[in-house]
């Protein structure tokens, strides 16, 4: 594939003559939104409209086909927004279209810079290595700040890496936001200075869009590593932007992408919008619902974002797969096999289901997952940043 | 209903028992995410946990269910990425669950803005009134700014009404956005000199999320009277957020929602997402494929979404339909029926197709729409306002 190239694969219903066709009215829909005929400036059929390279029988899908087309890397304008466009802005709404895989060149990849941390970065955070992160998750809505910040507590004192806030974890206002992820935030890090280890606390940020920033800018100010967000909620770009403009680690959460990988006859294929596009806006973790848990995503489904997670994409660093949605220590076993030391095991509602023995039931979960695993920790000192506050004064 | 209540309705698989637990699932799973017997807390299961007031046979598709859950409106946290994950973050990804329908309390309607123009503003704005406005759009990526500027003249000089950029138009940078813009605007503003009327031009904003709010305030310095977005792309609530502070008119336009709109038993109701919610964030002008076009819309989902747009929605001003996608005179006398007075047809290829005889097109296709309609129009003045340019300094 030539380095100024665009390479996307659909699923397209039908064969080979009808799947043709389809494959050219996606490569001018795509790219100029104009009939065929209409297109006569050479230099236009030439650099703009995409061109079908293969059209194929679908060996997964009886009756229909899969078609490669590749669009020029100066259409999707060095930005994520057009690529996102160019690759199935329009053709969503073809019925029996899913973009199944996509291959992106150096030419638009030098401009990404994707994972701020990656894996070797989280290991160096949390000082964990060679075992998968241990997470969970503060909820449920409702619950009073003490006790949130209790159970984030409890969490990292029994050996917990990861805390992030439930996505429904979402404030009426600034201060309730302001309030809420300082408790919990020092409460961690409470934790740490007992622990001697370094447990994450990511907060989840939701605002209006005019009021984000200042929500992410709290986050960096307070010390906390990082963020939970919703990028489909929030816009993909602009959880990449705010993420990587104060620094942040980014964990994504797969809120409202269920649309795009459910079928296999629509949408876009789960490895590449939970694992290549969000790794494009610098998702360092991607948290998606594993096999066997209350969601209907297959061991395939998982497997193929886990690999576009880690795959080699230009120089963006490897990202953390997030298996989740209904996690027990009975999954673990399989957790382990698929998804190796590298990864977040994020285990909600069967932690924090016991709170009154959340540290005691961390712990042995932890212990379960270092059975499995070799793992060499090393211990990083916390220096914790709370002086004065800033936005007190808002 | 509660005016402290927000309603949803639900397609779900199975019947009666099989809905009714499903449904209690999406009660608990779209609010506190936790298994039921883990959610003990009075005060959480009042207040925070859905509820499900009603189950019955889906009366189109044998075998599912409707089944309604209402909400606490204060879970929606007052803003719309929160009302997003509340309605459909997680259970977009719960196979065969289709968001029908959602009613909307004043507790959470009240801090809406809505459409800043509607039908009223936008009659006003271009002198129209008593027929549907036409619309066309800039296109093919690739053609030399003075040609897309002479077609917006064309366009408006033969009496068009709103000239919009393709979707496709994304520049390399915020220059070449400037330049293609201004060309495009003065074309339409000479024009609209020569003919004492007021053609809209729409530049479709495109931008890494760091670098939009300079598009935003370019368009307003230049005294372009609004834009051309794609909220899924650009993200929702940001396409709300720059169109209200920068006090322009949106022209919202469908990429990369077919995923949701796809299909009868998965994603969100077209008139849902495309009229309602499209509204919430302040389209004035909601753009969709139109039943008899190139895409699969049938004519049961252009009236959902026609009906949203003008749909009482507590203060907020109707929106304007746009019905489009590969129309053409051939299709007037449907979509004038289908439509009505109040509604942009946007004709795309079959006026620029011929960009020799533009002009003359474009009148045909007026005299056809009015033809239609008794129309009624006052022209306004144009005063142009094009001083010096901040932007050049960048």
């Amino acid at each position: 594939m030539s380095d100024q190239r665009i390479e996307a694969i659909y699923r397209v219903p039908g064969a080979a003559g009808e799947a043709a066709r389809l494959a050219r009215a996606i490569a001018y829909e795509q790219t100029v939104e104009l009939p065929e005929e209409l297109v006569t400036a050479p230099e236009i059929v030439a650099d703009v409209v995409g061109a079908v390279t293969a059209v194929a029988p679908d060996p997964e899908i009886e009756g229909a086909s899969r078609v490669t087309i590749d669009y020029a890397a100066a259409l999707a304008s060095g930005q994520i927004p057009q690529l996102l466009n160019l690759l199935f802005g329009n053709v969503s709404i073809y019925p029996g279209v899913r973009l199944l895989d996509v291959r992106l060149p150096e030419a638009f990849l030098a401009g990404v810079a994707g994972p701020r941390f990656g894996v070797d970065g989280l290991r160096r955070m949390t000082g964990v290595h060679g075992r998968p992160l241990l997470a969970t998750a503060l909820k449920p809505r409702g619950t009073p700040v003490e006790t949130l910040a209790q159970m984030a507590r409890d969490f990292a004192l029994g050996g917990g890496d990861i805390v992030k806030d439930d996505q429904n974890l979402v404030d009426g206002d600034f201060e309730d936001f302001k309030q809420r992820v300082e408790s919990c935030h020092r409460a961690v890090a409470d934790a740490n200075g007992s622990t001697g280890r370094r447990c994450l606390y990511l907060p989840h940020v939701a605002a209006p869009a005019d009021q984000l920033e200042r929500y992410f800018e709290f986050v960096h100010w307070l010390g906390a590593p990082g963020v939970l967000a919703c990028p489909m909620i929030m816009g993909l770009d602009t959880a990449r932007a705010l993420a990587s403009e104060y620094g942040l680690l980014l964990m994504a959460h797969p809120a409202l992408t269920g649309s795009y990988t459910n079928g296999d006859t629509q949408g876009i294929d789960h490895g590449v919008l939970l694992g290549t596009l969000f790794r494009l806006i610098g998702a360092d973790i991607s948290i998606f619902p594993n096999v066997g848990g209350r969601f209907a995503f297959r061991a395939r489904d998982c497997a193929r974002i886990s690999e576009r997670l880690r795959a080699p994409l230009g120089r963006l660093l490897p990202a953390w797969p997030c298996p989740a949605g209904g996690m027990s220590l009975d999954n673990l076993d399989a957790m382990a096999a698929d998804y190796g030391a590298d990864s977040v095991f994020l285990i909600g509602g069967a932690l924090l289901g016991h709170s009154d023995r959340l540290r005691s039931s961390t712990s042995t979960f932890l212990d379960r997952v270092r059975s499995h695993f070799d793992e060499n920790s090393y211990v990083w000192a916390l220096e914790p940043d709370l002086g004065n506050n800033p936005f007190d004064r808002d």
